[in-house]
């Protein structure tokens, strides 16, 4: 196993504390060692952001924790949900009585244990309402949305959900902003390799060499076909083909782009991947607003790339133009 | 070949105007091909500060442009140096009529082209001064710096640089500086497995399962030796005994440190290591001013990780405290 660890049992509360040393400026420890939360946090007259999720994703999701963005968040282990205590003691941490948005993935633990959190919250009379993003199209078919799982759609819903909370807005309309941010938003995956999770030391599961995995998950769960690995304008067109036609966009949209690797691909691939979506969406006439390639969500050391598109109406280009700093996302106003 | 690229002998192209168009912020073209700019450059009454070396790097060398960093970049085919043309070009699309600080790494091909455009550039009447980095503790003895591999450290001297640039500082004032950086800085790579060059389409060198090679360098030059990979705490250990007696670095000194990934190590790993090497520099009593972990300069899709300390004065932690925006580094004042 080529890896940098000690104890691969421990890999989580080793890599959460060299990961507060180097953000201390934005990221805090508190009570719960499966809770982060920004160092400003909870701030008056302010809806809480929180979210949280399994660990080997970074920057998702403590990467996003900062201002304008997100408040507090649970962590779990690699590729597992958070405890319900956890999702708890970050809505503690995040709410300034203004209450909580939980802006969370579509995975059965994590459902599980954001309700049962929710529960908890709401004996202490903390205000928690949800969103599920599930903008991952091949996970389900279109008439099963409820089914999709939540992948790299849930930082442009950060982004927006976090911008929205700073603007003073009230609980429900930051939830209305958020709900709308994800359901403009469809991904997909492509994994070229699989992912070796330290503690199994090994992958769970092969890629052939030559080969490419068509609409993978972030933990490895199988796509919806297996091919042979296609020149980088073929498979941004056939990334393209499946998220397109399902919102569906349509030509004159204006929309934002992020091109995220899974962990091992080098960025320059990145970069070769992005110049082909961007000439497929022009010749669609559709209008890239606001892009962002790189690792911004990953699935440990997997090798392959996530495309994931937002159609956008004026709130929602003003809001991803919000300042924003955090680990996984720094970015100047405009 | 699990990549994402069209024609391997065109992915230095297709990268570049997937780059630019995704940061049309920050970079632009210019006539030359091979040469990038910030927008904003030439900046009246500022030293123009220009680098380059061979693709395969990112961020380095192009996502080090921007604002408060460098103004032109002369970029290479993969993991070979750029023309001496391209350097040239760069020279002439940063210099506002102040100068150029050309800060570049230690290779045979880039010094010998710098060396050609500075001779062109001198008959344009523009006046370029140079610092060599050569931070790469392995790769030559103390009594042989000026043998040794610029590497990392060529990001903390351009972050420094940029910022000294930008004050209004002269050319001879700014290479002062960059030369006291880069003399002030040290660095060491450890690398887990080999990279593949798109053209070549398999690795041109090969690191055993389960071990890893110390002293390795940004293009697979061989290190100082090959052990069995151990646990990230005995890995940072070795790391920092390198790097420490070698300037020599000394209680009571602050520093900067910077952990870059190679590529396709998981960015969690990353803290687990940097976790490591903060308790180390605490024990030496060495303060840590401030922390960079993520990748910063990578070796394609070559996984392990590299360990840079600067040792810093006044100057140093005020220039490197700046603002800074490019895509490598995103940075708010403080």
């Amino acid at each position: 196993m080529q890896k940098f660890v000690n104890d691969p049992s421990q890999v989580v509360d080793e890599m959460l504390e060299g990961f507060v040393k180097n953000h201390k400026d934005l990221v805090a420890k508190t009570d719960n060692p499966r809770v982060l939360k920004y160092v400003k946090a909870p701030i008056e007259n302010k809806v809480g952001i929180v979210t949280g999720g399994g660990s080997g994703h970074k920057p998702a999701f403590i990467g996003y924790i900062g201002k304008n963005m997100v408040d507090a968040v649970a962590v779990g282990e690699i590729f597992s949900s958070p405890t319900a205590q956890a999702f708890y003691d970050a809505f503690k941490e995040a709410d300034s009585g203004k209450g909580v948005a939980c802006l969370f993935g579509n995975y059965a633990g994590d459902k599980m244990n954001v309700k049962m959190a929710i529960e908890m919250a709401k004996e202490d009379g903390i205000d928690v309402k949800t969103v599920i993003a599930n903008d991952d199209v091949p996970s389900a078919p279109k008439d099963e949305r409820e089914k999709r799982r939540g992948v790299a759609g849930e930082i442009l819903m950060w982004k927006v959900g976090g911008a929205k909370a700073a603007t003073g807005a009230s609980l429900d309309e930051v939830i209305s902003t958020c709900q709308k941010a994800i359901d403009n938003t469809r991904s997909i995956g492509v994994g070229l390799s699989p992912c070796t999770i330290p503690e199994v030391g090994k992958p769970n599961f092969t890629i052939e060499e030559g080969k490419m995995e068509v609409g993978i998950g972030h933990h490895g769960e199988p796509g919806v076909k297996v091919s042979e690995i296609k020149p980088a304008k073929e498979v941004a067109k056939e990334m393209v083909n499946y998220v397109l036609p399902d919102l569906p966009f349509e030509k004159g949209n204006e929309v934002a782009v992020l091109v995220s690797g899974l962990g091992a691909t080098p960025v320059l691939e990145l970069y070769i991947l992005y110049n082909e979506i961007e000439k497929l969406l022009k010749k669609e006439s559709i209008k890239i607003y606001k892009s962002y390639v790189g690792n911004y969500f990953t699935s440990l050391d997997m090798a392959g790339a996530t495309l994931t598109v937002m159609k956008l109406d004026e709130e929602l280009k003003e809001l991803l133009d919000e300042e924003a700093n955090c680990m996984g996302l720094k970015q100047f106003k405009g």
